[in-house]
């Protein structure tokens, strides 16, 4: 695999291979220098300070280094009509491997055409993020030592969350996997996504009982409700306070179960559980880093 | 000490040792190592490029690596109502320190309280600015080889500067000093200060004759009028045109005496005395590497 | 030479010597440490990533460090009154080296009239990109090994293109070349350009018809019109469509002659010539990296 650019990528083989590696990145420091010699370009145009500083952190901790933008936007099309393609070339004339972050669908893969250095997509506007699937999808392994037999709710926004829909085309690589889709009725997981699981053979079902799906789930992945998907302030904030976790919803979680979110949160997990050892969301963004020092390793690695 | 947040967590034994730390650190290099396979992160909810690129250069020279961002505040509460707490526990999954800069007072504290690895406060609104209060400090013993029995002048705007009131602090750590406050009408020291100093039994005293002040002063450390803290033109100019250091100055001020000034200036100290030795601001600004080198390599190295 | 900041510095003996010290850099990697202990601060007061990245790649491969930002503007004279004169001192207190990139012309001659470290000058508003000129000369070399006994057509915006005009003095470097001005009536040439090269002797003339510039020409230089500098739009689509390069043009084009452009594009090189050997502009813009390692290795090695 030459560019990662789609959770479409994936097969099971290669993702389990894959942890194999973030298992043993854990132990890997600068000095073992895995990257040598190697520059990792983060293209971003818009911020996304987490995603990038993830990525920067995986690059320097192979013993590689870093050039780094927010700005693209300013030095490309929008400003002067320069294409993705153009800019991504010139790019690649300065280091071994592109992260790439754009506002545009699309925009990654188009980048992959033309690139003569490995491209990792780090989101592309409504499109994928296909990373951010990976580090869930590992989290699960890393905490529970499994992916199979499975019983995962899926929580809050999933009709726009773009992680959460990422994270349910995963399981298609599991076997004997059950999603529960706890979500308010303005937005709820969508028919195309429906449809690939249909076709993959994963069970699913909605279950607007929040309390119900705690009390069988091993994985419950809780999003935030995005503010800006709502027409008016009620609206959102009746959407907002549904499906809350808080210490009772603790009370009913089992206890090697765990809760995930992709972070940033504001409300929807309350802060009392951040403490409770089944509160598995920060250990999911330090994942971030193995998972992306792993993929880094296997692309730009000779 | 595992955090830096305040200028009160400091002690003369502590802050004599961080100088002669500080002073080893002019000959490190990079290669030496000192700070190998650590990655400081710089999380600036605002830009300061002066301090960013002070604390980077530090870690660098260390032999650490560094990621970095004046962003924060767009992947943060500001946008999606993320907490620094919260931020603060995600990016300490990427570094092993983190350099915090934000515009809200109390905000390095709260960082420090949940953070699993050393905070330390670049700047907290009109809060605190605990390393440059130390940076200052050392330049007094690197210049003058003494930190007690000392006259030194404070001119300028005393009331909102923040740097000028945490270095006023900082002499309850010495003997013997008599501090001079050479500042317009509208600006005093504030009462906050003059308590904390008669606490400590600092000697301190008004003295609106700058020609004076000169003339008995070991140190004078000037600083900036603000504009912002005015709400006339022409009452900011008045201030800001009573108290300036120029060629006149120096012929008052004794011939082993320093000039100081957290920069930037403007017109309060006027280019013709940069050629003076006893011109001390641009190697005080270069002191502010050394100190922040002791600082990191105390707080992350092994 | 300890600063770069303007093409009138060149000689062709130092230039021959850079282009052979550039060739060498091609194979260097970060691992051979050639500028082992060193910090390079790219300052810049607006954002280019492109010369920024270049710059900062270069450094990297080397086995130098970098500290950044793009945010200059917000820390000096626009915000609080500083001088470029004192930002560039309080900045080599962190740094060996700085490359400066300003709004004003003359910025970098200031800058390095006070400088204790090299500064290189990354472009100074309408006024000089003198490493752009050096990598768009050692493009010629490269790719035809000559530089001497050319025919070279410089197309497009002449008037206001800071990099068209530039790369025009380097042949003053230069024996037997005979410069052709392909541009739209309404951004010709300027006389400043021509009473230079008359001095220089250096032969031109202006030449509106491309297809006869194209049979003859070693080198086509072509260019961006940029549509801020036309009133209408109407006035500025008329100028932008005149000269394009396509597969019609190439097929005028001699099979040994080479087109660059400083890029960004827009039209006026279509992606249909990206393919074809003689399209040199992607390997004009990775030649960047090879010369900006050439003159950091100049300036701050040992």
């Amino acid at each position: 695999m030459k560019h990662i650019v789609a959770v479409e990528q994936f097969e099971r083989e290669w993702v389990l291979s894959l942890f194999e590696s973030a298992e043993r990145m854990k132990s890997v420091k600068s000095s073992d220098e895995l990257l040598r010699d190697r520059i990792l370009a983060t293209l971003f145009y818009e911020p996304s300070t987490r995603t990038r500083l993830s990525f920067e952190s995986a690059m320097l901790r192979l013993g590689g280094q870093v050039v780094s933008t927010e700005n693209a936007r300013e030095f490309s099309s929008a400003i002067k009509g320069e294409t993705v393609e153009d800019t991504v070339r010139i790019v690649a004339g300065y280091a071994d491997g592109i992260v790439i972050r754009h506002h545009e669908q699309g925009a990654a893969v188009r980048a992959a055409a033309v690139s003569p250095v490995p491209i990792v997509n780090g989101g592309d506007g409504p499109g994928e993020h296909p990373t951010q699937a990976l580090l869930d999808f590992y989290t699960i392994q890393d905490e529970l030592g499994q992916l199979d037999d499975l019983k995962v709710a899926l929580v809050g926004d999933l009709r726009f969350g773009r992680a959460v829909r990422s994270l349910a085309l995963m399981f298609r690589l599991t076997r004997n996997v059950e999603l529960l889709f706890v979500s308010p009725a303005e937005v709820p997981m969508g028919d195309d996504i429906r449809h690939a699981l249909d076709a993959a053979g994963v069970r699913y079902r909605d279950e607007p009982d929040l309390g119900k799906a705690l009390s069988v789930a091993d994985v419950v992945y809780q999003t935030r409700i995005q503010r800006e998907r709502f027409v008016t302030q009620s609206e959102f904030q009746a959407a907002q306070g549904i499906y809350v976790i808080d210490e009772v919803s603790m009370g009913l979680l089992g206890p090697h179960a765990i809760v995930m979110h992709p972070l940033p949160r504001v409300d929807e997990i309350r802060p009392e559980v951040d403490l409770d050892p089944r509160a598995a969301y920060f250990r999911q963004a330090q994942n971030g880093v193995f998972i992306r020092m792993a993929l880094l390793h296997q692309l730009l690695g000779s």
